[in-house]
């Protein structure tokens, strides 16, 4: 390896540099706050655990998505975390144990073998927030209510909230006597959009009239609000976990009207993002440009029985890296005063003086003997100098 | 693996729950807003790099303290970060180059594949920062100064200061005429402060009486200031970069000692940590009662060499979890204020008076429908009621 490749990253693996450090930090501090604000409480999971913790009810992505290293002190496979939700759902179940509503937070780097989108990012800092023990509504509104001030708050001006509700594909397959793999196959034509392969699929594999006709209008119902009234009438008759499925967008689609109207609601029915854990509503948020997700969540019951505790559960999370690309909640830029060098007794009325400025709130650059000082006094308008025997600041000339 | 051991986390691997979290949180952001009141700019490194840039000039203990993972887009070796130090110092020779001094501070998570003391963590939140391209011992006064008042707002209260110079022991092998081996020899012997050891090998090894004179009476100069007027006496005649190692340490010593008289200063001549990269002044602070020292540092100039840029470098760095766990500044635990169950006009003007009671700080806890609530209500000492059609906070009866 050469000297000029040794500070190449990997691919997909980005350093972050002061100008965004600075704003990535404020935002972050600012989404905790609100977290805080609603009663959020942080909690801080390691960066690796054993995989047997870390990836169990999550799916198969999870596990292709998560680097494996052997624990030298006890010779079992540790995994560096791809994701942060199955660590809180673990301290929910078990070390933070709570009889009702259990609020958690975090922010924290993960780490991807693969990026999961072309160009993507391996190392996402995820943010988010987890409700657990609660099984209403209410519940999923709260967190669809924090993911969308989430991104206010980044400062991401266009907002599209695509709902969807997983008891729908789930019940139309238990309906048409779907086996495992054939749930999987329909599943992976809806998950590619591809509604002539669906039409075509349910023609071959379902033989109930009425449950395949229900089945082969789910690509076609996605939109706006009035989505769910042709649902209503395509649908008539479905199961009542599919009825019960519909009255929940609504009810959602409401209450987030309400709370927000500025944010343009979108439905799709046929949404089966995270069916391999996911079990109710789930929901992600857009802007216009930009093809990715900025937030994603949904509900996820459950996912605690693995670790002795079977909990209804709620949350969502985001990439802080990504907000704050496609946010940029402007941040002014704080300029320094310059300190001089000085000796003696005015070098100690200069430190008092410092020290002063520091505390409150000031950024002090000192001068330093020997320093080519050039970029640091770009960063100064103002300085220190000995006007009377004290020290005053004065703008820099 | 049973249920129960799922929930398990390997030895030395803490998870952060809200109580400790909160005040690891907000020490750290009382960190970061000092540091940056100094001139320190932020900076996120990745969570794991190519090993070529990571372990490169840091000694061979980074390079067993650091998981490594195949990178399964390039097929290179990636490690997991074991010390942030020498991704700034990447940083500062090529992604953030300046002429002059560059300040650079940062916080994040790294992993050690074994813990560096007997129950010690091997997933410390490392929080440091450096000083870049001088080489003035101003430099070094600034990041021992900043050290030091790290520790007093994570709340240490007796603060000893450790200081060394790697520069005699370098002096004074060289004077001997010690080839590499017999120089790791006499180190490690330093190292395990085995006096009587040294004496043997010294006498078995140096020829010049002189040299063998100077080397003996290493083990025996440690202790408060007046260990440096005894060290003039009897390294008298030393080469001249251990004559410059004394003078460092003599103003060093006072100008802290103007800075931070409560500080307990004490000098170590046979000081060898960080032999291997450090190049000049070594520095490091304990708390009585507590045998790890509590952050350290010291100058390593020439690291940024082999990514194409020789520079001057200094910086300390601690770990954000041992600080609150021994420092625990107060933060007081905040009381949140309960909102109740409501619905249409009156929903909609709770939500309106929660919004505005969250933007000004207070931490406002949603009641769910079929929630247990007995834990959230032992968190509020309010609650919102209406009174004459307007939502008020009241004490909770």
């Amino acid at each position: 390896m050469t000297q000029a490749d040794r500070w190449m990253l990997p691919d997909g693996i980005a350093e972050i540099l002061p100008a965004d450090a600075v704003q990535i930090e404020t935002l972050r501090r600012r989404l905790l706050d609100l977290y805080h604000s609603w009663g959020y409480e942080l909690v801080i999971p390691p960066m690796l655990e054993f995989t047997e913790s870390l990836l169990v009810g999550m799916g198969r992505d999870l596990d292709l998505s998560t680097f494996k290293v052997t624990d030298q002190l006890s010779g079992r496979t540790l995994g560096i975390r791809a994701d942060i939700t199955p660590q809180a759902a673990r301290i929910d179940a078990h070390s933070f144990p709570r009889a009702g509503a259990n609020r958690l937070c975090y922010a924290g780097h993960v780490v991807h073998t693969r990026p999961r989108t072309a160009m993507g990012s391996r190392a996402p800092i995820q943010i988010g927030a987890e409700l657990y023990g609660v099984e209403s509504l209410q519940a999923d509104i709260e967190i669809i209510s924090l993911m969308l001030e989430s991104l206010q708050i980044a400062g991401i001006a266009q907002i599209h909230l695509d709902l969807g509700h997983v008891a729908i594909y789930r019940s139309l397959a238990e309906a048409a006597g779907l086996d495992e793999e054939q749930r999987r196959e329909l599943f992976a034509l809806l998950q590619s959009k591809a509604s002539a392969d669906v039409q075509r699929w349910v023609q071959d594999n379902v033989t109930d009239p009425q449950v395949a006709a229900w089945l082969r209008a789910l690509p076609g119902l996605a939109g706006g609000r009035e989505c769910l009234v042709r649902a209503r009438e395509l649908l008539s008759g479905a199961p009542t976990e599919l009825e019960a499925a519909l009255t929940d967008l609504q009810r959602v689609a409401e209450a987030l009207a309400q709370r927000y109207p500025a944010v343009e609601l979108f439905f799709d029915l046929s949404e089966v993002r995270g069916y391999d854990y996911e079990t109710g509503l789930v929901f992600a948020v857009y802007t216009p440009g930009h093809g990715q997700a900025l937030a994603n969540g949904g509900r996820y019951n459950g996912i605690g029985a693995v670790f002795g505790r079977d909990r209804p559960a709620t949350g969502f999370s985001s990439d802080l890296v990504s907000l704050n690309t496609l946010g940029r909640a402007a941040i002014p830029a704080d300029c320094a005063i310059l300190a001089p060098l000085a000796e003696g007794a005015e070098g100690q009325s200069l430190w008092r003086t410092v020290e002063e400025l520091r505390r409150n709130g000031e950024v002090v650059i000192a001068t330093l003997p020997g320093d080519a000082e050039a970029e640091v006094q770009s960063r100064c308008d103002r300085e220190l100098v000995l006007d009377n025997g004290d020290w005053v600041v004065k703008p820099r000339g």
